[in-house]
């Protein structure tokens, strides 16, 4: 096998620096794949992670690598990995989970205590070269998926099970808040499930746009209208079936307990700056709602990968900007300061 | 209100024999409309009645109106009738149910013991040119979706069922054994819920060639081929997620039991001559199969009708000859003979 | 048949007073049975009416019938009804539905919105002598069940839906916070239900002594201990699998969201004084918590029914105080001002 | 660590041979712990197997070692294993699953292609004193619960999951086909899952006695009575909510199909000689049955523990017979001649 033996790696020295190491090829074992990385998305948690060093109790210490969105090529097979084979490209699942404890036991594998998970601290990302992963994690993309798509299913993923735990179907009208990544794979995701009418609310008018382009219905710009009594308006006045939170914001939140049909659910996605959020919890049980929430996502990437597949995701163009991995200090720099204008950038890595 | 007091009304006879008579325009109560009746499908079951007399413990007393698939336009509305106008276009949902037993208070309505159903003797059809329905049961179309697309709703509703039933979802493999027009609908609602990859099984080529018009992914001639051998090949060796039986036969049923992958759905909803099947439970038991069962449907118009108006089902396609209302003996006798290839037949009334 | 013309009506004149009135016995309309009231419990609902004169949107005008909770003597039945006879004993489910929109359709009737409820103003209760009700919604009770224990399948039906709501099922550990009537209707559900393991959590002791009577396998002092920490402890640290909230408070609806296990299910019943309630809402998508709420009940009459004959659950032990329909002002004065004494007061008509 | 180095196993020789050998302890993998195992109970494919030589595809090739029911002490514990230490009691699940492939993922791990199952060809079972098991798969008991009771955890499980895949709630009806010993736990979980109701079926009288003082509501002995007729008449007409068909036997599958209420489930547990049922379908549609059907069992240990251990099952009760390990020849002879008789035999290893 000849695989060189140094990678370059995109290490974070300090809050807001990154610079590119030399660092030794991973060797994979008996159960893992190397996979050559070509695409990683920029993901919100690294922006954050890059900004101010923490998410919630999980802190970086430098040096620290960060990126958990990939799609590479197979480039060397442990002994024991049967499905896959030098060539083949691929979409990595980056969270490792222990398989014994009662939540992987239960198929919630997403709620594991003992997850390794790329680039959340102290586990390094994939902003990198090579990757050595275990096999079982790696999904093999169809020919007509390329590896940069590859990279779009974690986001994707994301969107995929709130659709999901918010028992997405035909028939229903939906309620999206927010239109950034997670908000537009959530989009997508519920027009692959079947539903039909999806209604994304934003502030940003440039999101909304772009919300229309990938087939909402409508769109509500969140400063400018009354989004409850538009959402009202838009339903005839008789609410949604479902609403996803994804802005984060304990208005949006509240204005999906307010525009719900009886019996409706919501799903919270977006983390908001404090943690709390207060809300008209009285009126949630006057219509008898259920709250789902979600944390990243399970049992989604076939899923995924079929969607995208078989044509019923387009996911490429939820991307805005492309980097090199060589210029990725620009490329996290850029991203924290234009939220408005970068929806999505990927950082193209080889 | 000026509607005409006399109005043609193809009434069944004898058996095989159906001529038109003028009967008295009914009159709408106080929470029912008059539906002018403008298109009515030619179901199976009508064809049963016509051609034999019974279904299983149903028998016909003629004389007797054949038909339960209408679409049409209101043009009378009962005092108390709040959600539609005169010359709002409807799909009439064909059973009346007392909304008081325990099925209709636990919303499986279909189960209700004191359902009154078009065309199941001895409740009359609707093979005439008006009835007055209750208005609940007439769902308004919206405007892209005429009065014929109207009328398919309900074969359409047994579909749609059926993949409901089936839990039918985005990812999954699903096989459809059997295309007539039940079979096709399924095909078509599995499509709009998702379900990216359909393979259909049937032993008549027009029948396969249509399912492939319709978006089947594959078909499966069942008399040229292995069909569980072809699944599996179909599936890489995986076996299928959920199994649609519309064939009524229990050589197409233990197929799917044989074709399954472990953990699937198997939803039975064509009945069998003899009523009963000799099946490979022990087969069923090793895979952990589960097996769902439909008797017609319930709370699916609404979401019928979006799928069509929606774009998501081409509802009109599975159409393959039109009859006008006073052509009826014909039609029926036509599409006795020529099963193989009068997919579905649609009578034109006014 | 022998029924007396006047009958004694407890009649809301004024806020806190309620005076006993003759008004004329109803009669049954075809489809009702006439209902000799003979047990009728005071809700926290009656309360508030009688104590502010509304609840939310509701308002009280007087005169106005107040009580719910009804369990009396079939006297007299409507020509359309087959299910009773005069003599059975029933337990009256008090709301009536329309049985024809989407959430009646869809077996969710206590959604519908063109509901007549007792006690629910402008619609008058059932502290009275007799009662027309559909016959319907009167559930025969078997002969091991009294009337007194009729009237309180209306109370064990909230706790019911909640449990139910929530998921309940045999393995799990669950905490209800909040020991007041609906709290201990819950426990009992649960435990009926199969939850072996129930915690309790309240601040006044005398309620906490009245859950350890009716099974709770602990019970936490919120004034005395620390709840989240006691909850820890008592689940060696693995926290709770499903958490009723009926206390209102949104203390304690945050206690629960933090001493939850991941993936665990979280229902609101209590409604908070605001209606809004600031919650750790980032705890429960680290979590991926589920959180449903609870709007009266559905389908539950039979089953709450069913597990008071079976010996299941021992309702009568929930009432700490008798009254009897002529004392009714000091009734209802004496439950406003003894919240912690009397758990819950039921009125004897005659 | 203090263990003898040889230990007594029980090895079928031949068909219908068993004979106490001596083999070396084994010696616990890091994530293993060694049990010394001190009862075994004897299934009824033990008997199979040793009988016949077969189940199906697998095919003992001797020598062989039967018995997967086991409860035993741990004496040694594998240096990554954290929630055991020398001396807890445990009951063995005892089947090692993947913990990769997609059923495994998804939380369904009974359906696992690479599950090592104790005693199912050519994976050795536990009739010997000392088992060397993967730590997650043993089950700590507690204090109340002996080892005799956690060895019939396993058969307990079998019957948990078919009531949990049937959805057994409070509030139904059940009835149990067959009275052997998954019948039986069939019946316990039933009641602890808050099932008052629950009639079984069966041809020996011995068995429905039993049936009758572990709680059945009521017996029916399918010989001297028309079991349909019997189960519409206890059942007022009504039918059952859910019927458990552990006979293996096409007649009671019919027979349950035929007592069903409209809405039923009927779970499939025992496997027909044959492989083959013949069934009424077409009844099964018209009332639109869910059959499920249950290969082994999964996540069901803890809660099974929990019912024993809160004394909701009294799992003693269902054994007739014991015997010594070194009169296994005996046991297995006894248990095969004797089949009315011994509803279920343990082995007392040591």
């Amino acid at each position: 096998m000849a695989v060189k033996m140094k990678m370059k790696t995109a290490v974070m020295t300090d809050l807001q620096k990154v610079e590119i190491q030399e660092r030794e090829v991973p060797t994979p074992k008996s159960d893992e794949v190397l996979v050559k990385v070509e695409y990683v998305g920029i993901c919100g948690s690294d922006l954050h992670y890059y900004e101010s060093g923490r998410i919630g109790d999980f802190i970086v210490e430098t040096p620290f690598v960060l990126g958990h969105e990939a799609g590479g090529t197979v480039v060397e097979v442990g002994e024991n990995v049967k499905h896959l084979k030098v060539g083949d490209r691929v979409a990595l699942e980056p969270g490792k989970t222990c398989g014994k404890c009662e939540f992987c036991k239960q198929g919630k594998y997403n709620l594991c205590k003992d997850v390794v998970f790329f680039a959340t601290p102290p586990v390094d990302g994939v902003f990198q070269e090579y990757v050595a992963h275990e096999a079982d994690l790696c999904f093999k993309l169809p020919e007509n998926v390329s590896t940069m798509e590859g990279a779009l299913i974690e986001p994707l993923a994301v969107g995929m099970h709130a659709a999901n735990q918010g028992g997405a179907h035909l028939g229903q009208t939906a309620v999206v808040t927010g239109a950034g990544c997670i908000g537009l794979v959530t989009l997508l995701s519920l027009k692959a499930m079947g539903v039909s009418n999806v209604i994304v609310v934003d502030i940003m008018e440039k999101r909304l746009q772009k919300a229309l382009e990938l087939g909402a219905t409508a769109v509500i710009n969140g400063k400018e209208e009354d989004t409850v009594a538009r959402i009202m308006e838009l339903t005839g006045g008789r609410g949604f079936d479902l609403g996803i939170e994804t802005a984060g914001s304990q208005i949006t939140a509240s204005q999906l307990i307010k525009g719900a049909n009886k019996g409706a659910t919501i799903v919270f996605v977006g983390y908001s700056a404090s943690g709390e959020m207060t809300l008209p919890i009285g009126m949630a049980l006057d219509k008898e709602l259920t709250f789902k929430t979600v944390f990243r996502y399970r049992n989604i990437y076939p899923m995924a990968i079929d969607a995208v597949a078989s044509g019923k995701i387009n996911i490429k163009d939820i991307v805005t900007d492309y980097f090199e991995l060589d210029d990725i200090q620009n490329a996290l720099d850029s991203c924290v300061k234009n939220k408005a204008d970068i929806v999505k950038g990927v950082i193209k890595v080889c």
